[in-house]
């Protein structure tokens, strides 16, 4: 498969929650981490997603929020993985900041250049990759 | 009605189905596509948006992911809107990709330059536009 | 707490409506205006949010859609924040553009630079900043 979303994840399903329209999704990472991914009912359904099942996670590195400090809040993202900075690329308004996760996984995140200076992000940081149960999109072979 | 939302396109909602907090909307594009946005009930309600109604559904171009080889793979991101690369302007983090649907509208797609040597993208590609229900805002005349 | 979402807004909640799968929550902010987040109900019963607590409602830039004219039309998005552009910073493909709420706070977008051209946007311009509910993260002290 070639897509354009950076970020791509191989796991497995550990569970499945079906609500009205929205339908939640446990998937468990190679790298040790879970994911939660929130897909129409439907889309559950027609892509028979069931605990068990091989299924690659995708995430648009737009969608990615970069934490260094929670200062003593949690917050609502169902996704927080914790990595390290592997490399910041500076554009003329937007960054890109890959993480390298503790499973090994890496993540793109784009941020502006002015969360880059306020963050002060550079490689070696201990940072959280953030990032919301409805960015996610789920793919699954056959 | 002025909106820096890429991607807006005239249709006619076929069928809404509410859920408890989120109703999903399904919208026949005059080009013959059918998108599928989700909003909060409490949207719909306050739109009323019902079959037959015409409406405009929005989609920002960083929510748009591009697939040129599903290799097998299914996807659960319920808009895929296959169509032709028109044009690729590239800049220095990020990349918009201009793609013309089977119907005649244009998708445009902000994906990261890595993205764009990864997939080779360049004009008059077969590609598929893809994007959540989530993604979608939908605005209605009156 | 530092995160790189541009958009942090303090509020406190007034309102949370559980459906199946998503929560969604009312945030009254601290300017007067009020945000809609959809968080995932496990989210908010974990966080413990409910009527009266203190939050951080954070959206990335990407997520805001600006209008600057609604033509007669009305729009699914919860969010719709009326300001004034402050600042447009242009990049290669994407610009940021500062919008200051009546309220006094700052909302962040990021629009592509035909957006900025097709809206005319500059500074002093009245605008409207949109997103929807699902883009809104909450975090909350403790």
């Amino acid at each position: 498969m070639k897509v354009s979303a950076r970020n791509q994840f191989k796991g497995v399903v550990s569970e499945v929650r079906p609500g009205s329209v929205y339908t939640e999704v446990l998937v468990r990472l190679q790298g040790g981490d879970t994911l939660v991914a929130t897909v129409t009912k439907e889309s559950a359904e027609s892509l028979a997603i069931q605990a068990g099942k091989e299924v690659i996670a995708m995430i648009k590195a737009p969608h990615v929020i970069i934490v260094t400090d929670f200062g003593g809040y949690r917050i609502s993202a169902r996704n927080q993985l914790q990595g390290t900075v592997t490399q910041v690329k500076l554009g003329a308004i937007n960054s890109e900041v890959d993480i390298e996760l503790k499973g090994g996984e890496t993540v793109a995140a784009t941020v502006t250049n002015e969360s880059v200076e306020a963050l002060d992000l550079r490689q070696g940081q201990p940072v959280t990759a953030v990032f919301k149960a409805g960015s996610v999109i789920l793919a699954v072979a056959g």
